[in-house]
């Protein structure tokens, strides 16, 4: 009887007028299905996610073939589950067939961070008779309790307790008013909270000891800002309006924008999953990326003194940047005509729970797009460019990651990320330096040096899955100055070289060759310059992995020791850490690493591959970052090379363009798209393109 | 009797209402009187240029300090004319004094091309009866001379005619039509004109031939376009405006945004000069950059075969930045509120040009400036930036370089060059490989490898004229994991290495430590972190020079051998590749590395230094590229470190920001500057921030 009703509802879900993409993230619907289905057979559980099972890549480019003959892909919920003791449960549930096709013990493993799990840790730090007496210890009376917080962080990984106890640790701040920055009066010691018993079973307490800090609050919030300051008077309004409707279109979450065609995932984990990313080449739709996401980052700090070496977060696996993702606000974080999707995840006790406002899709105004002006005679084009931006906004606890992937008429898509929020910080006794491994930002606020590495997983699929990656490098020519070869001592062009095999497909970033990595189809070649079509990475924010080799960090990112990894592709591998991330011991490091390690043989060669790309920034902080910091952006560019035979942004309606011939004949040119609106700043008679 | 005049003249034009400032470029009238002022005593002169000689640094630091009492500094010309048999003068004329000050004959240099110098070639080119014969040889009858183009570059430098004789090279071309893109039909010999002469004294031509292209054409004027495929129908409108006026204030020259000023120079060679920059620290004017410009570029080729190597322009040390500057429309290459800058020059003959609406000043939404919610109950302060762009367009023949010069809210300076226009092209026989030097682009298109470099010239006024250079890189701390000092091995920390001397100054990028360089007045720390205050020089796409040592190029653009160089300040050094750059050998290499040869030990501790920036791209065409290319930028960021006490910005209204307290009250916060424009892309209710 329950099984028929589930059955019933699982197919009213998917079988509704317009069903959802295999891509589609799960409905609330979907999730509460998939939860009832996992009730029914297993109960007292929490639950930790409940996440589309995406449709194996064999299976979808099947039916994306042939949707008319060709069975669509079952919707299948990714369920994991926490069971008493820190039990985790793994299951898959066929939404199609209403049923649990998978339910695994997994052992030894911790889930990730949810929101609610880092809301209970405060509370209970709180009443905690050891935590109140190191508050005591630091200038804190045992009255003042309320106003201690704590950031809870997954325990990263701390060889005293290994990974089967749930763990977190709770970096604590005090708040002399609720309103004041918490990250100004930092707390030494440190908490370890124990999830499943939900007390505090241990604290790490430095050596040396510091008072909580007695410097005046430093605040960014609007009404301190205006009590202390008030605010600057002299920024007038900027407008954006597009009063014919945007450029783009939505079916589902199918968005197509200037012939680009991409379907707008999200999942708890990665956020925005980009995915059937294609290009309208003149009436050819030629596909360019399977998927394409931020799949982890970790972040680690470069004080290596007890416990700040557990400061490394994996804000995608040990959090979720899907289930930090902020809700957006309309003129706020995104101005002009804006789409929002909402996102749906499940609560701990198995209910749907929706983000309003998740994702932004808009458009902005680029600049100039391509000009060039005769010099004989001043003939012109000039074309103005437009770029569609997908977004969201995440918190990770201090900090804030505003995500942009943004697609341009060219071609190219760009992942832009802004760094912003508010620096992690410790304390700082008076007259204690912070150097070398942190800055002073103010008084008594250690700020300590850290790296943002992210991990933006790719999945090309260049004219088509089989694909080779190749390194390439700006190299001189052969021959000194002088020689035949090389007269006058300026050849260079670009090295390139075959990333082989998974065992030797491991790039570093060199910045002395400008090393950039090709994404490319070699059954195809380019008509005009007979080289294969391809998409070419380039990233120049590229440091190395600060944290040595060996280390725990550098055993437990695996993936940021290198800028490239590549791997044959499986539908397995999609979490460049492993699947459950805190409590790692990286022994033996999971994700790539093990990935490679099980096919070092394995070619690479023209088949389907994932190359997976660490980049970020070294952060040295400085005052100017706090008490919150001015955003910091950082670019990755994708960009066709050879994979077009023209400029694919041509038929842009130019603002202005002249001929020769229309020049000579006193004729103005063209002014198709000219806008009406640009004024002159003080008056005066513009002259309009 | 004509000097008195002048004097008048001149003093009328000094004594005005509102007199020059003493960066301001020259008005049209100054450049008529020092035209004048020579003329009376040299007559049978060709003018070359007429520019602003700026103020000696002391004078100008004297009179800013207290303008009441010190002595204005004069308005004095500095020119370059051309007499008779390819003779140069440089000269001064004090316009205060209303004479000329200095006249000097120099000896075996060449001042820069104008355009007025390249517009002569072509005439010249289709009526050289040699020239006519090797358009026969490659398919071009001589009734459709007045088909053929050229390109006349300067020479650069070729060692069988040296420098005493003017000369140009110039790059051959065909247009099927007056409206075809020519670049597509390069031809495959080189004449190289006489300037004094005004004659073509040799053709250089290659061993191999190539017939002219046959390839139908590919245009991208709005005409052909329209034509040969349609325009997109699907871009909407987007509309920017700001109905209350811009946020910035001009008088004469001076720009003032939200705590900046800044003195917005031009001139020929330079383009925009941006002088005297400060911020105002909440009440307290603080100087930054006494001055900064792009002072130099070198554009080598990388293909090794005679005479490709000649193909390393200096845009601006031998055309002029200024020169060559677009007069910009609006709504085309700017939309907004903008307010334009006009640029005065001298033509050959003496008179004043001007080139209207040169420079742009417009504001720009920037997205987010700041964010950070507080994960236990939505707090959230968002508030978004606002740029200020100082922007030219210049035309180097093919290319485009526009050149935004940016400022932030943030005490940012960013500059942003976006390379756009045709790629240079030479001709290709059917069947032969461009590779490795070149890429086929289109049929019979070959566009060679070829290096953009840009020297920007920063002279830095941090707190003070007394500054000292680090190069800083992100190193890992000392001790492998498991050792007393580093027993997780994850140390890291900044290194500083002080840029003691002139002659060890030289500083390659090292994308390895990211490394950056900091500008740091040692005389005043930051009262927080206790790190001197500094402006940090952040430049990721920084190739180095490809051209070998010992190598033409490499010995010509000295400044390109290093990321970074830093001299002792003098007023006599603005040009890094020398005052008169074409047709220099290099033997020995003019502007710094001869500043560097003449004063090695020269001490950069503490003193007021400048310090000299190359960066910019190595380009491998494809066929993306033609036969327009979209626009690919570059940045370089000037961000402060330790130069204030907090961020900013702190002051700029927010869009939206509630505190906790708020939160718990169930009120909403602040909602200062909210956009009432914004609207959801698809219609509903939209949330506003
Ligand atoms: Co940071
Ligand atoms: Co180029």
């Amino acid at each position: 009887m329950v099984l028929e009703r589930l059955q019933q509802m699982a197919s009213h879900l998917t079988g509704q007028l317009a069903p959802h993409h295999p891509f589609d993230p799960l409905s609330a619907d979907e999730i509460a299905a998939a939860v009832a289905i996992v009730r029914k057979e297993y109960e007292d559980l929490f639950f930790n996610a409940v996440s589309l099972w995406e449709p194996r890549k064999m299976d979808m480019m099947r039916w994306l073939a042939s949707p008319e003959t060709q069975a669509r892909p079952h919707r299948v919920a990714d369920v994991v589950a926490i069971g008493r003791g820190s039990k985790v449960y793994d299951g898959l549930v066929d939404l199609d067939e209403g049923k649990l096709v998978k339910w695994e013990l997994t052992d030894g493993v911790q889930p990730l961070i949810t929101m609610e799990d880092l809301q209970v840790v405060e509370s209970v730090v709180r009443k905690d008779p050891k935590v109140i007496e190191q508050c005591g210890l630091v200038g804190i009376p045992p009255e003042d309790m309320h106003k201690v917080y704590c950031d809870p962080w997954t325990i990263g990984y701390d060889e005293r307790f290994g990974s089967k106890i749930r763990l977190q640790q709770a970096l604590m701040y005090y708040r002399p008013h609720p309103d004041d920055c918490q990250y100004t009066y930092p707390l030494d010691f440190c908490p370890i909270f124990n999830a499943d018993t939900q007390e505090i079973i241990h604290i790490d307490v430095p050596k040396v000891r510091r008072q909580v800090n007695t410097a005046p609050p430093i605040n960014y919030n609007a009404e301190a800002v205006a009590k202390e300051m008030g605010f600057r008077k002299d920024i007038k309004p900027i407008n954006i309006s597009q009063p014919d409707g945007v450029s783009f279109t939505i079916e589902g979450r199918t968005l197509k924008w200037q012939n680009w065609n991409v379907h707008v995932g999200f999942n708890y984990r990665e956020g925005i999953v980009l995915s059937n990313i294609s290009f309208n080449d003149r009436g050819t739709v030629r596909p360019i990326f399977w998927r394409m996401s931020l799949a982890e980052m970790v972040v680690p700090y470069g004080n290596p003194e007890h416990p700040h070496q557990r400061k490394h977060a994996f804000d995608l696996g040990e959090y979720g940047g899907g289930y930090m993702t902020n809700s957006l606000a309309l003129g706020c974080d995104c101005k002009g005509a804006i789409h929002y999707m909402d996102a749906d995840f499940v609560n701990r006790a198995g209910e749907p729970q929706t983000i309003k406002n998740a994702i932004c899709i808009h458009e902005e105004d680029n600049g100039i797009l391509f000009k060039h002006t005769d010099f004989r005679d001043e003939s012109c084009t000039v074309t103005r460019a437009r770029k569609l931006i997908v977004s969201h906004v995440f918190t990770a606890a201090n900090y804030e990651y505003c995500v942009y992937w943004i697609f341009h008429q060219d071609g190219t898509i760009q992942l832009e990320i802004k760094l912003t929020g508010i620096l992690n910080t410790y304390a700082l006794n008076p007259g204690e330096s912070a150097a070398p491994w942190g800055t002073e930002v103010y008084p008594g606020v250690n700020a300590h040096n850290h790296q943002h590495l992210f991990c933006l997983r790719i999945d090309p699929n260049i004219d088509g899955p089989a694909n080779t990656i190749f390194q390439v490098d700006a190299c001189r020519g052969e021959g000194e100055p002088g020689s035949t070869d090389n007269f006058y001592g300026n050849a260079f062009y670009a090295k390139k070289t075959k990333l082989d095999t998974m065992g030797t497909a491991m790039s570093d970033y060199d910045g002395d060759t400008s090393r950039t990595w090709e994404m490319a189809n070699t059954n195809k070649m380019n008509p005009y310059s007979k080289k294969p079509v391809c998409y070419k990475l380039v990233s120049r924010e590229v440091p190395p992995l600060l944290p040595k080799e060996g280390s725990l960090v550098w055993k437990r990112a695996g993936f940021a020791r290198h800028a490239v990894h590549v791997t044959k592709y499986s539908d397995e591998q999609i979490h460049p850490a492993g699947r459950h991330v805190p409590q790692t011991s990286g022994e033996p490091s999971e994700g790539i690493p093990a990935w490679i390690a099980a096919d070092p043989e394995g070619s690479l060669d023209n088949t389907d591959v994932v190359l997976w790309h660490t980049f970020g920034l070294t952060h040295f902080p400085s005052p100017e970052d706090y008490p919150v910091m001015p955003a910091e952006p950082m670019t990755v560019l994708l960009r066709p090379r050879n994979f077009f035979t023209q400029n694919p942004a041509l038929d842009v309606p130019p603002s202005y363009s002249s001929t020769p011939s229309q020049v000579a004949a006193g004729k103005t040119g063209i002014r198709g798209l000219v806008d009406n609106i640009s004024r002159l700043a003080f008056g005066g008679k513009g002259e309009k393109g």
